[in-house]
């Protein structure tokens, strides 16, 4: 199933698509998020749909595509989890995960307009697969046991500013990567049993030209020992968002200009999506609330 | 003021602390968050207890106090902003703030037990001046305007653990700050006017035996720069928490023993209030919630 958000920013109508129409899940959920996915809130949805009890959104087409999740209590990243980004980034490849963490008030809709932070001039794309996590996650015994755990798959752009990331950070990433609207997400949450989520293409584009073009098959640490990684080390709460890398292609690497305002992003995932982002120029009024 | 929540794990009572009682805020508030803050909470207390309306909380003493704000949207963390720290954790004072987060389910009450991580060997104290945010900040034009946006102070111990903060982790500090129960907050939420908030002794106990005892006079960077700071990279929202940073005196020195179960830690802020910490094995079964 692939479930989606739509509507005004923090007004969002939690809905599912189905052969290419959007049905209205407000009559069974009150929101997708971490208590829809961790109270059998899919299987619900399914039963909605054998009944045919659901009623198509009204007037979708032309409804905001939000962050398909509400506000996770937490983003964990992995960093460099592709050894030709590593490669790119004048890095090795890691020999175990490397964890970081952005606001979760960075997640934004996968089309809203995203402003360059003030004084930047090297805001960089990442497009990356994230997970949604589906139930409490703690110290997991094995990786087999990860996909119990996750509710589905979403596109990501773990937008990033690299002199805020690493001139000015003394080496700690997370100044770099919290800028406000800075994580494109969605458009639709896609269950597991949709996607080969260890073999799907990911891509970008700036200004329509190509950028990233890789594979999650090409992932050091695949999705499965991730989440239980990350189980020894912390616990994920249902609905929280873990974004799993990007590949090769990014503006850091020093073959592609960074990101100015007028230029449009555009990334997708086989089967999870396509986002569009325009860059706009950072003003003090704009309010962002997701 | 000195606002406090009382009671079992998620369902705390919102409370105010004047002259040694503890008075129940919950006809005038649901949680002591962000919207409380946000929405001229502080006020309408002033005003509740000038017209001598709010009741006593039956039985206060033998409740479980908890961290004196709800689970914020983000914990942003400063590192290494007291020199002797640096010095002793064998880096050089920074030239700008260092950022990391933890995960906001670290967040609990000031005297829960903590459980060890597994297979940590090396869990340490850090307590820490913690700032609660009043309003949503952004791009703030100067360090003068932050104190418009503190809605108080804490006591906050940031549990680390240095082999997953440092040797497993690729340099990025996240995996070893956001173990279940790694941020005790509390006992209170202390409102600006009552203390002098750059001038505060802060310490730290295990098992009796002193360990830090130093001044928030010594930080590198001071509060009003760390928040103006903060607000050039990031959006702060309302009841987020920013640790600003430990003095020296910690495990991490090589002058104490690492923390084990059975172990005590205690930490205190001159006005802020004082911890009592309890450590225990992890288990698999144990849920934090908060």
């Amino acid at each position: 199933m692939k479930f989606a958000r739509l509507g005004p920013i923090g007004r969002e109508l939690p809905a599912v698509l189905v052969d290419g129409r959007y049905f209205d899940l407000s009559p069974i959920a009150r929101d997708i998020d971490g208590d829809f996915l961790s109270s059998g809130g899919v299987e619900r949805v399914r039963e909605a749909l054998r009944a045919g009890s659901l009623a198509p959104v009204a007037g979708a087409g032309s409804l905001r595509i939000g962050a398909p999740i509400a506000r996770p209590s937490a983003v964990v990243c992995i960093g460099m989890n592709y050894a030709a980004h590593a490669a790119e980034s004048g890095s090795t490849p890691p020999d175990v995960p490397i964890i970081f963490l952005k606001t979760p008030n960075t997640v934004v809709g996968p089309n809203d307009a995203v402003e360059i932070p003030r004084n930047s001039t090297k805001t960089d794309w990442e497009v990356e697969l994230g997970i949604v996590i589906g139930k409490r996650t703690s110290y997991l015994a094995s990786p087999a046991e990860s996909i119990d755990h996750i509710a589905g798959f979403v596109t990501a752009n773990d937008l990033s500013e690299r002199d805020f990331q690493m001139a000015v950070s003394g080496g700690q990433w997370s100044k770099g990567k919290c800028a406000p609207g800075f994580n494109p997400t969605g458009p639709w949450l896609v269950t597991p049993d949709e996607v080969d989520y260890q073999n799907l293409a990911l891509r970008s584009w700036v200004n329509g030209e190509a950028r990233q073009d890789s594979t999650t098959a090409d992932q050091i640490f695949p999705v499965d020992f991730v989440v239980w990684h990350l189980s020894q080390y912390l616990a994920l709460e249902p609905g929280d968002l873990v974004l799993t890398g990007t590949p090769e292609g990014v503006a850091l690497s020093g073959r592609f200009p960074y990101l100015a305002a007028g230029d449009v992003c555009e990334i997708e995932i086989e089967g999870l999506g396509r986002q569009r982002q325009e860059f706009i120029d950072a003003t003090n009024e704009r309010q962002h609330h997701e």
